[in-house]
């Protein structure tokens, strides 16, 4: 295929779109693949769509070679799947609504797991039937609250996502190796790189999972990694839990004044002089925070928490976020933040800077059956016989040598704390580094939770039913498009990886010769003719500097110039990424374009 | 590729769905192409997306050989591109509205003129960048009142929409011809028969339009043709004008009593007594019948016409419908009814059954003019000099010899009365047939509404800017696979046209010996390693009755059976269309079946 500029839908623009944060987002846009429709709402121009319909092809292929069978599922689908997981509810704001003419209840799907598992369950009823994997590579809705950086975070995007089916957790396991393998196949494939992390289920449920991040320093996730392979996402990264104290000889615990000391750092100077350590300075690791949180709940309803956390770690709300759902009583999306002055008021007995468990058995304040009720969740380092300089719930009062799990109790351990970098990876592999990246991928142990609510169920080899257990897999395929224009450009426009450049090789004809067309023309004939795509810029009235500019901006690898070289019997090659040129023979030309396409394949 | 029936994901169906009134929806989802998931919306299954894909792929390629670009367009969109050209309105309840979280609106889109539009507003100024057109495939949203008849009245179905953009008619002229002519050779590659047909422009504005039409007795459009090629749907049918009649010596007309007269029957029996012809009886085409409509504005509020047509021709809503566009206040989607009583009250110069234009200058009842006030239109045989016996608004009382253009006037001529089989072609090509059929594709010169609403101009050669002019072109993706499906089955199933099957071949393993399912599997590799889509029945313990009963009902043309013959090392090889079998030896069978799928090629 030649591609000609002459009559290419496409203008490369000189500015950048005014609304672009990121190189990916102006890129795409400057040099002409894709166009802005709405807030997060793009349109694919003919370069974009080819980039686009190369990832997807790649994906295909790999899906395929896993035996995974590709189906296409609407993207407007009626609410009661939905409603039957609760879904419908707990996706809130964040899913697009809306009504047919007979007044029924819709959704704009942003993910399709219901309808998967109930399409298995229309079509097959044994054992037999599994292991399954289907997958599709559709348009997906989700109302983001803040659409940005163009293709990265988009309300309506192209995702593939698939689902397994297996008649028992083995078969899952196997399903989700095979996928995982899959998956770092095709972004080595595309070029892009990626990192697998732990992840936290969040609202799909499931046990097991895994996102792949590219790492960028535009992107929204944040992850730690340990140099001795350790790697999870913020969210996920679990706390080195130390072994529980004896606490048999623990002296008792003690109240003591601790005059205007509401804040860490003014409790530990206190504490030196008013309850002195004899073997080392107290720190804020020895007192104990209590943290009020306002949990919004999926009904609009507002439940106040307290995390109770060593004092030099600050609570992060994005980890409590994400794993605070086991212990609250309606599933679904919620928002966390610290509690305002009016949440406070409506708790008289907790006093401001000065908040403690309390001591059981006859002053236990927090958790469930502490006198204010409030759910009590502490930091997984508050082990038994571990002792806390906290607040006795007066003003200018704390108490000492407090021991967890005799003087106070709690309602449920959590991973809530930052995590810092320095921090020992749980399994041993070193210190924590943190880095930003993008999710490309993830993949999910789902198990028998919509399996269940939809009665999935398939008979056993001894006629028993059965309730098959799931895996869910996604990609952002429109978003790979954009990751990797962001880590694949440079000042002067995009360097595309081979596997997905909209073109194999860029021919220009530079000049006013007609020879130069001529020899231009022949040359894109005979590399279509060898299987290449060809662009071709036959554009007659371009100045060589635009046509330069244009081919560095759409950032076909190889680039080949056909100018006054021409007369002495040469044409100019140029590799896109490394700029380093070649005068070529023009009878080798041709061959050796061959060969450099073909040598990154 | 070969897809095996062991792990296909696939089940036929033994019952028709309940909700099946076609035989391609019935059989789609029986042989397991398709499942409903909403009404009107449906899931593709593994064979049904193949079909699709290959349909797909025939478009691409005719569209890329009239130079067409593809892109691809966001189906969700907002309000405003469809508030500028009145579509947001006009559309009323047949598109799917809602809102996002910032409240804005927005739609699912049923067709993308406005978007293509301002795209092409958005990236070229001069004449030297025209003509082009673009095209995407693409899910369209249409909230149809009656979805039916599986995937051929859809809610969310896949069109092929393409838009051509010209800087004068004559370059409109020759983008819609090339369409024209891509358009007949995609459904000639797709074995799908289409007449194309005159059409009227309805919703989408615009002059020129034609529909292809494929003629079937389950089709929801009516179409007339004549032997000597005239063919449009009824909509647009033209009448036959008869040449104005010189009335300088006719008569006066004049007011005579028929009591009780109410219809055209009582009158014409009446008049022969009361006035009677001397050359021939009179017949109802005498009488001019005043037939009083509702017509439902895009507002919602309803206006009264009145409609004068010969009285032996019955008034067709639908053409009536499609016509009266161009004399209503308000362009948009408009309802037609007969004027209820509650209507007729609101009028009390209306003397039921006996409706007459009046008589100018004085008494002129009917037109914007007259004392009605009402909108007066006729049929275009009512022809000045043409004489009528007709109402003369009053109780029992006709006029007769009223002539038209010197007794009385009309705000417009309009084509509005059914049909007949034996009319006349309005391009003397022979008398009319109808026939019915489904639209499978629908061409328009849009001319320059659009780009007019939009503001879409380009420099022309002198430097003056000029509206672009548009054509617009679909063809409906998804219905082709049903009207495939509709005409190409038996009552054992489908009969898939080789360019579209979801396979090239189905080697059947018929029986229990091993060396069946060995020479079966060599069979289909060798098939495989010769470029054929293989579809191998390896079911292991599925009798032969059920597996050529699947592959009657899955009707892949061309079915190879491995069974007993292979001891005399013979297999069969069947045609699925004819029936025809014939026994084949072992080693010339890849070769045979080679051949085949070839030579339908």
């Amino acid at each position: 295929m030649v591609l000609r500029l002459s009559t290419l839908f496409l203008r490369t623009l000189r500015e950048d779109p005014a609304d672009a944060e990121v190189a990916s987002h102006r890129l795409l846009v400057r040099a002409g693949y894709i166009r802005r429709a709405a807030p997060g709402i793009y349109t694919w121009l003919p370069l974009g769509l080819a980039v686009l319909h190369r990832v997807e092809q790649i994906i295909r292929e790999e899906m395929a070679s896993i035996g995974a069978q590709e189906v296409h599922f609407p993207a407007l689908l009626p609410k009661e799947p939905y409603e039957a997981t609760n879904r419908w509810t707990e996706y809130g704001d964040s899913i697009f609504r809306l009504k047919d003419r007979k007044d029924g209840d819709y959704l704009l799907a942003p993910t399709h797991e219901e309808m998967f598992t109930l399409l298995v369950k229309d079509l097959y009823s044994s054992y037999k039937d599994l292991p399954l994997s289907l997958y599709q590579i559709q348009n997906k809705y989700r109302d983001e609250a803040r659409p940005r950086a163009g293709l990265l975070r988009g309300r309506e995007f192209i995702m593939k996502d698939s689902y397994s089916f297996d008649v028992d957790d083995a078969g899952l396991d196997a399903s989700y190796a095979a996928h995982r393998e899959a998956y770092l196949r095709i972004f080595a494939r595309l070029g892009l790189e990626v990192v697998p992390v732990k992840a936290t289920a969040g609202a799909m449920g499931g046990s097991k999972s895994e996102e792949f991040l590219h790492p960028t320093e535009i992107g929204e996730d944040t992850f730690v990694r340990s140099a001795g392979g350790y790697a999870a996402n913020v969210e996920a990264v679990t706390t080195v839990v130390p072994a529980p104290i004896d606490y048999s000889n623990a002296p008792a615990a003690q109240v003591l004044d601790t005059p205007e000391t509401p804040t860490i750092d003014t409790l530990v100077a206190a504490s030196q002089t008013v309850f002195p350590n004899p073997e080392r300075p107290w720190t804020g690791a020895d007192t104990l925070k209590n943290v009020v949180l306002a949990v919004k709940l999926p009904t609009g309803e507002k439940q106040l928490v307290v995390i109770g956390v060593p004092g030099d770690r600050a609570v992060d709300l994005k980890r409590v976020e994400a794993n605070i759902g086991a212990f609250l009583p309606i599933a679904g999306e919620i928002g966390i933040e610290a509690a305002s002055e009016e949440d406070l008021r409506s708790q008289p007995l907790i006093v401001k800077g000065y908040l403690g468990p309390g001591l059981e058995p006859e002053d236990a304040l927090l958790g469930l059956d502490g006198k204010s009720g409030l759910l009590y969740l502490v930091d997984p380092r508050v082990v038994p016989g571990t002792r806390w300089i906290t607040g006795a719930n007066q003003p200018g009062k704390h108490v000492y040598g407090l021991v967890a799990g005799r003087d106070f109790g709690w309602d449920g351990v959590i991973e809530c704390t930052e995590v810092r970098e320095g921090d020992e990876a749980p399994d041993g592999s070193g210190p924590l580094e943190t880095a930003r990246g993008i999710e490309m991928g993830h993949i999910f142990q789902l198990g028998r939770k919509y399996a269940e609510a939809l009665e999935l169920k398939v008979l056993d080899a001894n006629g028993k039913q059965v309730t098959v257990t799931m895996g869910s897999y996604g990609i952002g395929v429109t978003r790979a498009v954009a990751a990797l224009a962001e880590s694949n450009h440079d000042e002067r426009g995009l360097v595309w990886p081979r596997a997905v450049a909209p073109a194999d090789v860029h021919v220009v004809a530079v000049g006013r010769g007609e020879e130069i067309f001529a020899e231009a023309e022949r040359l894109a004939g005979e590399l279509e003719s060898r299987g290449l795509t060809v662009m071709l810029d036959d554009r007659p009235k371009v100045s060589p500097g635009v046509k330069f500019g244009d081919a560095e901006l759409i950032g076909v690898p190889t680039i080949v110039a056909v100018g006054n070289g021409l007369a002495s019997g040469t044409l100019e090659v140029k590799d896109r990424r490394s700029g380093s040129t070649e005068d070529v023979p023009v009878g080798d030309a041709a061959d050796y374009v061959v060969r450099a396409v073909r040598a990154d394949a």
